[in-house]
């Protein structure tokens, strides 16, 4: 089956522009953290090795940082004001990571050992729980820039909302794993706690700094649950016939663990092989290769990505109308694109 | 060697009277949460059974909520509004057991089998992340009980900086796993973050909603740390000497797993037999009665419970010059006693 997308030339200036006020901002908040544990999370986020040397490694695309800022750019608000939320939004997300990566027992992330391979689980249990306690000091900084006790007081809440989510969403999806008859919907719903609930509330809390106005704050997070849909959705494609050198991941090594993303609970659904394939404890290279041959043979990877550019669609029809300032608007735009487009 | 303590006959007229109330509040920050996921948190705090019926389950001692009630009735303040950030301590004090149990492999906690050992580890993790999630939603509420926005903010603040230095202090703990050569120094540092940073939380944020007077909330800290520091030092003696049926954990629990606690860090500086032993990756039955020999011998047990009580006295010491309200006062100077003698 060919790849329905190719690598957008434009997915680094999508993303680029903000990153180094981001990676500014994170750095704040490890400012007097002294104690050995800290380099655990430096080591996650690229910034050194695992001896706590500095290194440039990859520090991850930033996507949920960005959009709490271009929604706070695009509703007329400053987004320099926004900075500590940005920077709290992309911590939280890594400290799920972290935890993700113990559960799942994953060996790599972005080209390196995860942070339990090379520390051991309870130490990376540690490593996350502090990243969790990171982001929630370091939203609370909003107060610094500006933004009055009571929006902070907002922006903290639906930050720890939508963690709840995220949390419930992983519970959801480490349950499916026992599961074979795992239906679309279920995977829907799983997926909207999981990924779309931190996207939504990116750019919510980005709007939320920014204006006042009710309607552009609803817009906008109807566009971040649909994006977050729509990212993934294409995640799910990724992690089955995504290269490796492009994610960070192995290749077809969601398929090795079972999970219950997308195009498999589809290809489920519609193949007896394959459901007998999936009562193994574990998949041996062999058995790797002949799921994703029924995968493919199942349409699963057509059926998924027309999903993703459907919420696509709908991200954008939720910006259509919408009074922003046309630059953010743009960006934004360019990036519910990029999310259903990507090669990583 | 005699046991030096005795259960205090008055335990539960020092706890009991809050507890109603905090749980009250506890079960509020559940309500509206639907997710499977919530039973994990609602079995580790004795609510219900494995699946989700209704139980009378040992509930643990609500310290934390205890004294932070306290705290503001000492000095003047309601402790009604003090309630949200009384349950938020329980939670997030929860949280890390939920994770502690997870990383030390604990099969028992409160006369019961662990989350991790019911659900696994990955979803334990879930459950701990969850319990750390919902403190931070709960401490927000004391908006609903007139406190201030400038108050709820910088009683996050407090939290969630006391929740670094237990993360901090569990990071400590377990590296000292590996190390032979833990000084009572470096013991202490680690249970300052551990155990005595969140016990000073406990106090200092009710000690903040009922008070505008700084040396008041200066004195408290202080009584809250130390008080940590005894309780903390009298669970390590528990670890090793408690009574199974009263602590609800497997006697001679923490020698097992070769936990570096104070009776233990004390004799190891002493004893070269003890230092072989320790050596190996685990203790069977045999070893594990003759290291609780050498520890007898070696005064351990002593020297821990003098540390307790002088830690103790300074707790009282911190309270004895401050105008506060007697009978809380009494109850807190009360609570210190209890933290050195307690049998469970």
């Amino acid at each position: 089956m060919k790849r329905s997308g190719r690598r957008p030339k434009n997915s680094s200036v999508l993303l680029d522009p903000q990153q180094p006020e981001i990676e500014a901002e994170l750095k704040k908040s490890f400012d007097h953290r002294d104690s050995p544990l800290y380099n655990l999370l430096r080591y996650h986020l690229g910034w050194v090795d695992p001896k706590g040397n500095p290194v440039e490694a990859d520090r991850g695309k930033a996507l949920r940082p960005t959009l709490c800022l271009l929604a706070c750019e695009a509703v007329g608000g400053r987004p320099w004001q926004a900075l500590p939320a940005a920077a709290a939004l992309e911590l939280l997300h890594n400290f799920t990571l972290i935890h993700d990566d113990v559960q799942d027992e994953d060996l790599e992330r972005r080209h390196r050992p995860t942070v339990w391979a090379i520390w051991g689980k309870p130490q990376a249990i540690n490593a996350g729980d502090a990243m969790h306690t990171l982001a929630a000091l370091t939203i609370l900084k909003l107060g610094e820039r500006g933004i009055s006790t009571q929006k902070t007081l907002k922006a903290i809440q639906i930050l720890e909302e939508s963690c709840l989510r995220v949390i419930e969403g992983q519970y959801l999806d480490l349950s499916f794993e026992y599961k074979l008859d795992t239906r679309v919907e279920a995977y829907l719903e799983m997926v909207e706690r999981k990924t779309a609930s931190l996207f939504e509330a990116a750019v919510w809390i980005g709007a939320l700094l920014g204006t006042e106005d009710e309607r552009l704050i609803a817009g906008l997070r109807g566009y971040g649950r649909e994006l977050g849909l729509a990212f993934q959705i294409r995640d799910d494609i990724l992690g089955i016939w995504g290269g490796e050198e492009k994610t960070g991941k192995r290749a077809a090594s969601d398929i090795r663990r079972r999970k219950k993303t997308l195009p498999v609970v589809y290809a489920l659904e519609r193949s007896e092989r394959l459901r007998q394939l999936y009562q193994k404890e574990e998949l041996q290279a062999k058995e790797v290769s002949l799921a994703v041959e029924i995968l493919e043979h199942s349409g699963s990877q057509d059926f998924a990505q027309q999903l993703a550019q459907e919420h696509c669609h709908r991200a954008l029809a939720e910006l259509a109308g919408l009074p922003l300032v046309t630059q953010a608007k743009e960006r934004l735009e360019a990036l519910a694109s990029f999310s259903t487009q990507r090669e990583f």
